[in-house]
């Protein structure tokens, strides 16, 4: 079994909150690779990063561009060829569009399967071969861990966009599970049912009181457990959401 | 309160099976447009309405086209204008594609979508602008019935392509239930889950007995039922399996 | 094959809604037995099936207690021994408690079980023979049908008593259709999602317009929609809610 | 807030396997409290724990007996009054029954409820006071951790008794959850799908290679990550299954 610097870990959705927090967490055992379409969504990440001691670099990447998501793995090949990686977190949210259903262009409601069906797929065809080649050798099996949300269970009136990419991304991610689970790949999907407390979210759910939106460390903190997980004890599918929230 | 006669119907998906059997059994009582990317999967349906003393129609139709939707509509319009819309059915299968996850194109994926996700989205923007209009005039109300499938609710290993596309439809169809249920609109999804019996699965399953495959006309009895429940009583979901399929 | 005349039905738990419009479309075909631990819930039932020519009658019976149970199928023996079991039809609601966990007694807490997991229990047990003996004789395949409720599916604050009976009632209705399905018997469960439109409901949802509550006839429509399914294409389960209802 | 020495934790339901390894893993913190019908599955694990410098008692408890529980409870009271309680674990198994349905007894139908149904009220309704009584002094949120298992949503043919009591057990956990969760006690539920490797399982599946089986070291090790999430983000349900378990 190598050592943990052998290895490396990709996030792939970066911005204030559970991409920052995963990366911050895997970071502390792991290089890290932060993919984000602007780079302004992982530049302060990977200094923070770095400022700490660990070892990051951004990649600009639009996880739906087939030619983009080639060039980001030529790019991360040529920076950790000689690593193998542990670990690949999809955390993509895509653009969100809530409206009346007569009221969507086809390509607003694209949007949801744009980020989750397609870019799931893009990213998760580039870091399958990778995972496979490290099951022998990393301690911990070797994880691909996927953000869903609410609307991954449930189709909401005027959510038919994000919803329809959220139940795509489930259905994918638990057939990679009944296929890669069995040659050790651990690929596992949380439901963040609830809102991430962000600076965008600062104005929401101010009468809730305190703890009302989920820390995203907590959801790194979860993240890495499930990377943990022995292969005897593979969790597939779990929910996260803040104490007060109704369900 | 209009007579049936002021009412017509719309089966998107026709070929052997589901479809044909929904169009004869519509057929019945309301005028019937079948749409099918080719003729040669509706002609013989519409002769044999005809025959039998109905009026049907063939578009040929790619639900997956914008296009060929607006153009669809436009026929539809020109030789149904008069006419209420009292049922739509969205039975459109798409392109099967059942491989390892890393030995699919980009394409092969999205053939899921591209049928039950895409395609769905054109057609319910279609269909349902003319079934609100039909809320105050139909003796049943207003229906939009959509086949789903086993991958509906179960993204199989080697199925990421149909169940993601399948996962994908179930969420329209939960979202739509929601929004357009209150106006009058019922929307239902029906789980298909077994072997329908036609020409082309014929030596399936010979060793299960009798009955073992689905009788497509069972599913056109189900499909009515659904469409004359009362607004007081609307089924959102119901599963369809033969006796003896495992589940 | 034989006549419908020498079939008979049986539907537990009567009152004023889906167990009395069931009774009232099943007597349209069969010989109904109607089964309530107080008469006054079936007396007028009966009268009124007898009244429009069908045949009726009413066995007082806790379908909690084994031995209620067996001088009830004892009796249903004497008055229908010659004849087959085409339906029996499982509506028992129970008492009904909702309390905060911590006020319940253990009295309370069992109620929800005491209807629908033993009560349940011993009904099947009773009925099952009978209705594989009907397999190779009866027209439509014989039918155990089970009324479910919102509480089938989500355990809500205060609700543990009626769903954890309502839980268990679905689950044994699970495996029974996985295990006398094959032998051609149909084990049904619809999920009734909604208020019933009976005299005690009668100043619930005022407000809410016409239709929001469900029609017990339109229940009974689709109980017997449920039993003529041919067994090439049964249905598990499905809900049934008021188009106004939140969900 | 108080130092952990002032909180103790409760296990129901100790044996070779999951009980065994949650009491090490909590014994590591808390003191802990054993309850198990029979001392012979509890005093070599008390050995243990006071071996390695832990502090645990054990109780002969039958849950579903109301007059065992409050003994028991005082037991504990005596034992344990001045601290506070900061997480219970129910891992009751109860007696496991896997028959046709028409050869059950009802005593044997009534065996999954009795266990998961009764024994659960009982012991719920003795440990949330107390939870709650720690919720404003406790570091991590104190918890009720349930286990589940396959059964818990799926009624498998000849599985009634257990799926019964499984389906209930889930009702009362998610319904305990949303009255609970809000005032600061976690409730969890685990859905354990897979065998455990334990002595009475060694001949088990032993062609599956290895780690086929759950470790259930790693069972208490979720456990424990349960019990120190947030409540800021709260798990109320995670599956549980060993890498080649089919599902």
């Amino acid at each position: 079994m190598a050592a943990a610097s052998n290895f490396f870990s990709i996030v792939a959705g970066v911005g204030a909150g559970t991409g920052r927090s995963v990366a911050l967490k895997f970071a502390q055992v792991y290089p890290v690779v932060l993919l984000a379409r602007n780079p302004s969504n992982y530049e302060a990440i990977v200094s923070e990063i770095k400022a700490s001691g660990g070892h990051a670099i951004g990649v600009a990447t639009d996880v739906s561009s087939p030619q983009s998501v080639v060039n980001a793995f030529s790019e991360i090949d040529r920076e950790f060829g000689g690593k193998r990686l542990a670990a690949a977190i999809y955390n993509v949210g895509g653009r969100f569009v809530r409206k009346p259903f007569l009221e969507l262009t086809l390509e607003e409601y694209e949007a949801g399967y744009e980020a989750n069906g397609k870019g799931f797929f893009l990213f998760a065809q580039a870091v399958l071969p990778l995972l496979l080649d490290s099951v022998k050798e990393s301690h911990h099996p070797p994880s691909l861990i996927i953000t869903g949300a609410t609307a991954s269970l449930r189709g909401s009136a005027n959510m038919s966009s994000f919803a329809s990419g959220k139940f795509a991304l489930r259905a994918t991610a638990q057939s990679l599970a009944r296929e890669f689970g069995p040659q050790g790949v651990h690929v596992a999907h949380a439901i963040i049912d609830g809102v991430i407390d962000i600076p965008r979210t600062k104005e929401w759910m101010v009468d809730a009181g305190p703890d009302a939106k989920i820390n995203s460390d907590a959801i790194a903190d979860s993240y890495w457990y499930l990377h943990t997980q022995p292969r005897s004890h593979f969790t597939q599918e779990l929910d996260i959401r803040p104490y007060v929230e109704k369900f």
